[in-house]
């Protein structure tokens, strides 16, 4: 079978009851994660904005826009979720394609989830199965697409929205076809925008594009049947490597969700290891800011391709500069959504801190590792190698720092009472009767 | 200046009053063209299918859905006139670029002006600037990105739906520049839907998203100010050429609405020649189906890329097969939308002349020429060598021919009294006060 034969069909076969223990129990860590971060960006100028510009005109209140106490239609609450859920860049990583997967799966499965009292079983096998076809395009068309420059969470993402929303909705086998090609014809985002709302952006439009293109396909609106291996399809259009068999090799058997990642830091993942490095040597040192003469660190290309910003100017630039996080993580000990705040990236303090950071690559060192060097004025050099960081796929967070990094997300902006109920929810996914009462505890009544 | 700056600066430069009388001029027949095309699909099951996945959600009335009654928010209504406008694939075509400037921009632009109550001159102006920037981004990347397998009127088209919606929201320079890239991080549209329902979707998908992108920029939201330049933006990753040049050269000098072209026949436009050149042999000769051995076509390259299908299953295929619009001319004297019913394509008369027509590239052809030779039962041979296609830019479609074209399809849309007052209307645009009242006569009541 072809790519999107194979994908349509897997859509429609996969089984809650088959799935793994393991990839169930994945899937409500991936779920509580994503809900966290969406919740805890429900009141940033990007959410403000895109609801703002949505609110005039969308249609009924069929969906929760989460932490809030809006609803909207359903394609309007996907893309505000969706928008919401990335806006923190806290949100969940699969490392082999750099995929954020649950953003755009999760927001627009639990729009149309609640419209549809959705059972919990069927949702986490709907989140199970966008994720697969979401992350085994990826797998096809990395690394190729993505250093081309697509924002790959975004022109996957589409794919895994649409089978999920389309295996929720009940399509046949050729609509799904058609909601996948539909999908493919809308799949977009440029790392461009990395730094501007728009990142965050393309994870709302996977989302909402995605949902929508399962409502058009249960329509009876047509597309191709073959849009991701034809000749002037989405692998072959948006890739110069599009490798069939990673989407159909192993399909149904193994799943990608059991690869998901997720982070302790508020930034982009390639960064966490120089973070976790000089929070480390500072809490062993109680270094202060004035007795550092420099820091140097040896990291992997990735970090000064993607977040190499050496004078961010705003908390979301912060998040693209290792220099402004490596300061925070001596100053603060961490770098969590509170030290990408605008005000932090501008204090003088930090901002003096951080241009005594130096990076540069370093041959060989690998995406989770980073050489922390730093140079007192005293004249002595401290020094620590980061092997695995937390929140790579050998250190996993566990499921009490989830919890811990849920609540603080959710804190100030849903009742304490409340997100104590809706973390329970979450682990207990699978077992809801109706994911319309999911949907009412995650937003303010 | 950058093309993305210079962009943003015309789009805010450009003076009604200051624009070339065959410019104002062309822009009239482009809008009279665009809105025939739409009014005439408006009831079209693509149409249909659309209007009802959107209809469920969309919200407040803002604007007029073209050939109906409903009304839909302003986005929804730029989505489903840009849809209906190219589902007969009988819109205008910038020859240049294979784009079909009006849908994505006119289509934008019409929902907005009725909500803001636009003035005529305003709207015209918007109208020229915005399938400016459409055309020029367009030149810069053609071919290398049309032959990779983006379909150019979604791609280029969000960006002239951006600028033109930018300009009637009175956007500032910065803000320009910001709606330019949330449209160049939603460009998209891949050429294997040729042929599905998704071909006309992405044109409303580009004026969907370029009218959203305006009304995010307006409310703050955020991009690159270098999405069209930049190594990770729009001209790098989704073309091989990118010619900066094609964009700022004479830029607010020239108007590539001065190339626009009109079809009179509803396919595409690389088999207008050989649908004319059989139809006049058929006339000349008064042939009937029954004398013909076969066909046999000289074509270029083009003809068979992108209308090659040898046997169309319905009508919308049947406007991608040269052999089909062929059998029509010579059945029917014509190719008008009627041809491409489902029903005309699957008759076995049309079926059986389609399969003894044969198509082949001939070196050196251009274009708008065709080589048609038809062998009779008898064993004579007829010959005729077309130069230039009506429609081609050296034999334009007149004013009458367009205003023909026009009436015939709005019949049985709307009444034929309204029809009259709708074509008027049109050819007095730029002097109208308020677009609402043009929007009114081109709906039901």
């Amino acid at each position: 079978m072809s790519a999107t034969a194979a994908l349509a069909h897997f859509a429609l076969d996969c089984q809650y009851d088959k799935l793994p223990a393991r990839t169930v129990k994945e899937a409500h860590r991936t779920f509580l994660n994503w809900l966290g971060c969406a919740v805890g960006a429900s009141r940033h100028p990007s959410t403000e904005i895109a609801l703002r510009t949505v609110s005039a005109r969308a249609g009924l209140g069929e969906a929760a826009v989460l932490g809030r106490r809006e609803r909207l239609d359903l394609v309007n609450a996907a893309w505000l979720n969706g928008i919401s859920s990335h806006t923190f860049d806290f949100d969940d990583t699969h490392l082999k394609t750099i995929i954020h997967p649950a953003g755009p799966v999760a927001s627009a499965a639990l729009a149309l989830a609640e419209k549809l009292h959705t059972r919990g079983e069927d949702f986490v096998n709907a989140l199970v199965l966008g994720i697969e076809v979401e992350c085994r395009i990826g797998n096809a068309v990395y690394p190729d697409h993505y250093d081309v420059g697509w924002h790959i969470t975004g022109t996957a993402g589409v794919f895994g929205a649409a089978a999920a929303c389309g295996r929720l909705l009940g399509l046949d086998e050729k609509a799904m076809r058609y909601a996948l090609g539909i999908a493919a014809t809308q799949s977009s985002g440029l790392r461009e925008m990395f730094g501007s709302m728009c990142k965050a952006f393309h994870v709302g439009n996977a989302a909402k594009n995605g949902l929508f293109s399962a409502l058009l396909a249960e329509q009876g609106f047509t597309s191709s049947e073959r849009a991701l291996e034809a000749p002037r399809g989405f692998g072959h259009v948006l890739s110069t490597k599009f490798d069939e068999a990673e989407i159909t090799r192993g399909l149904g058997s193994t799943y990608e969700i059991d690869r998901n990642t997720y982070k302790p830091y508020a930034c982009g993942i390639v960064i966490h290891p120089s973070i976790e490095g000089a929070a480390e040597l500072a809490r062993r040192h109680a270094l202060s800011a004035d007795q550092i003469e420099r820091v140097d660190l040896g990291v992997h290309p990735l970090v000064l391709e993607l977040c190499g910003k050496r004078s961010p100017a705003t908390g979301l630039e912060g998040k693209f500069s290792v220099y402004h996080a490596t300061a925070c993580a001596i100053l603060y000990g961490t770098a969590g959504e509170r030290e990408f705040a605008d005000a932090v990236v501008k204090a003088p303090g930090v901002m003096a801190l951080c241009r005594r950071v130096h990076a540069e690559v370093s041959p060989g060192i690998l995406e989770h590792q980073a050489d922390v060097r730093i140079t007192l004025k005293s004249g002595s050099v401290l020094h620590l190698f980061v092997e695995k960081a937390k929140g790579s796929l050998e250190q996993p967070m566990s499921d009490a720092e989830l919890e811990t990094k849920f609540r603080t997300l959710c804190r100030g902006v849903l009742p304490e009472t409340q997100v104590e109920r809706l973390s329970e929810a979450c682990w207990k996914l699978g077992k809801m009767d109706d994911l319309g009462s999911l949907a009412a505890l995650a937003t303010l009544q």
